[in-house]
């Protein structure tokens, strides 16, 4: 069957239309509601997306469409699996919004939209907190007032989890370890790691934002939480303005103005020194999730490097890597150069693989999946 | 030569007066400035601590005291070394007050008082950052806007660095390999871990602040920083209330109630659930910081557990430790019960110490270094 996927942000829609793992139609609606923009809201939008698709012969009405495949955010500690989209369901995601203020809303603006126009066809919500669920309770809590932590609901979510889900499978198999240990790198614009065993994750370092964790392009992932208060005390700022300066203005684009790992690469072979203390932040906080995540692991079967920085940046692979052969870490500088799939040397004791995510053949599994046992049951 | 060590907290002074490593006396002034106390302020209470030495003839008028000590908190990147106190000094101390504005200003009192007593005696500052400040700048860095972090001096400084500096010597000594790799944990009320190498600090736990790192007895240690906006934002708290459940109602207290790790494991042994997830958050966070520090150093002579905690505790070594025999590291279950100098096995690639610290002696020590320097210079 085919299925569509749709990945509905607050300002954009992006969809792709499968056929199994064949890629049908694609695209993405930008600017939505912005001033000038001809896209007014996601109605609108969606629409677009509809007539695209029908302009092709492939539209939304055509009876080879098995199923939309939502992506959602935040699914909180209520959906542990892709779930087939009921009224209750929305409601529940509308509970969610709280945790997920910027996209639960657009998430669900798509749902709402898409059932409109297609009532009767069945449309499932896959969560890029779910496959983090399988995290321990000692993972998973702050060591805060647990009273506190329950009712406002804080705890570690994580997020980017159908590429954790789609890559750690993908990568225990090529390494002839099916259900082995895995260690994932997203390194995109967000970059978030995990640790997977068994097909089940341990521990993963967004946390429960996106903010935590890794370094990444605008974001700032690990601090000392007691520098939100001294940036509103001593530096006066609002938690907006926080909250803008350690989304948007930090990470890479904060260390040293480009958020663009490319870029950031140009002016380190150029020799500059802001872009090199950046790229120096960014692999040794890499290195510290590698060593943190073997440890939680005790074993580790594979690295798996994924998003546009992980397959694309053999620098980044070979700097965080680099001097980890007593814990059987090793990349081959020429097959890491010509990004193999493997990158490690044949007698590394843990293997390091480059492996392309592909978060929309994951939905459109899942959303596929949860049908037919749905239809079975 | 005789010196005088005085930690001044903001409401006590504690004393110890050594020959070396003889403990000549020692003592604590208690409630200083608290409602009912007849300890009215710092003045007051360090002449108690003068009168307390007179009485066994020991008095700061003696001829053998050839120095005070002082422990200050924040030495900024201002003093990266012991520092003899002078009218500079003390203004010097003065303008890192922003930075820690709870324990800077008792210091300095101290230091006041100790000064207008015995003016001519030479007077030692040595500061709990300064043993951190080799961290690199990819260690020192968080990431965030340089130009807000350089105006705000926001940067990982660390704590307990006489502790760590005296401990990861003292742990490298034992186990033959002076100036190895060393991986301290200081486990106390505060906690804090530190990555050591050929006797320089290559990275330690906490941040700008003591806030940051491992679970401790009140504090939270890692956690995601928008969960403070969120906080302010969703749940209306203020900074100063989000300061108070963060530094005095979070870790081992927050998630079970107890912060004394005694009361916890007395708890845990009779089945208690809340004491068992605190107890576990609390290694698992441990265990990451090993994995990670593993990592900085790529290879590690000995993990060395100190303070309260580390050294007191079989379970809570064992427990942190458990299952990395891959990365060479194992506890013989024996001499961990014993609280033996080296827990770990003969053939451990890996040794695991148990040192108990001495800050108030490396206190002591790094004055006279400082003063017999001072007058051979
Ligand atoms: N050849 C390359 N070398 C280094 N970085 C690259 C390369 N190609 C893409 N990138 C980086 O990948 C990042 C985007 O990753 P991507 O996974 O597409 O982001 P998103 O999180 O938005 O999906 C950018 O920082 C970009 O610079
Ligand atoms: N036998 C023990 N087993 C477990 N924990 C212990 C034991 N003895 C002391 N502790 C713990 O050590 C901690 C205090 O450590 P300490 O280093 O004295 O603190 P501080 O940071 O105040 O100097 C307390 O949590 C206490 O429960």
């Amino acid at each position: 069957g085919r299925v569509l996927v749709l990945n509905t942000g607050s300002s954009s829609v992006k969809y792709r239309l499968l056929a199994g793992a064949e890629r049908l139609a694609s695209g993405t609606v930008e600017r939505i509601g912005e001033p000038g923009s001809p896209v007014a809201d996601h109605e609108a939008a969606l629409k677009i997306v509809a007539t695209e698709l029908a302009d092709r012969g492939l539209g939304l009405d055509s009876p080879e469409l098995t199923a939309i495949g939502h992506r959602v955010v935040h699914g909180g500690t209520t959906f542990t699996e892709p779930t087939l989209i009921t009224e209750e369901v929305v409601r529940k995601i509308e509970e969610l919004v709280p945790l997920a203020p910027l996209h639960n809303p657009a998430n669900l603006a798509g749902i709402e939209v898409t059932r409109r126009l297609r009532p009767d066809l069945p449309q499932v919500a896959v969560f890029d907190t779910a496959f983090h669920s399988t995290i321990s309770p000692a993972a998973a809590t702050y060591a805060i007032d647990r009273e506190v932590a329950e009712r406002l609901r804080i705890r570690r979510y994580g997020f980017h989890g159908t590429s954790h889900a789609y890559v750690s499978r993908e990568a225990a198999a090529a390494v002839g370890r099916p259900g082995g240990n895995v260690i994932v790198l997203h390194l995109g614009n967000g970059a978030s790691a995990s640790a997977v065993s068994g097909g089940r994750c341990l521990e993963t370092s967004m946390g429960m934002t996106p903010l935590e964790g890794l370094v990444m392009g605008t974001r700032s992932g690990d601090l000392d939480p007691a520098v939100v208060l001294y940036l509103g005390r001593v530096a006066g700022m609002s938690l907006d303005e926080i909250d803008e300066l350690l989304n948007r203005r930090s990470g890479m684009r904060g260390l040293c103005g480009d958020n663009d790992m490319r870029a950031v690469q140009e002016r380190l072979a150029a020799g500059d020194r802001d872009a090199r203390l950046a790229f120096s932040v960014y692999c040794h906080r890499l290195r510290k999730y590698v060593g943190a995540y073997y440890a939680v692991l005790g074993t580790v079967d594979v690295i798996a490097f994924t998003g546009g920085v992980g397959e694309n940046s053999p620098l980044v692979r070979q700097t965080a890597l680099d001097g980890l052969e007593a814990m059987g870490i090793a990349v081959d500088p020429a097959r890491n150069a010509r990004g193999e799939r493997i990158v490690s040397p044949d007698d590394a004791a843990v293997k390091v693989a480059v492996i392309p995510t592909d978060e929309e053949l994951e939905i459109a599994r899942q959303t596929l999946g949860i049908i037919s046992r749905t239809n079975r049951g």
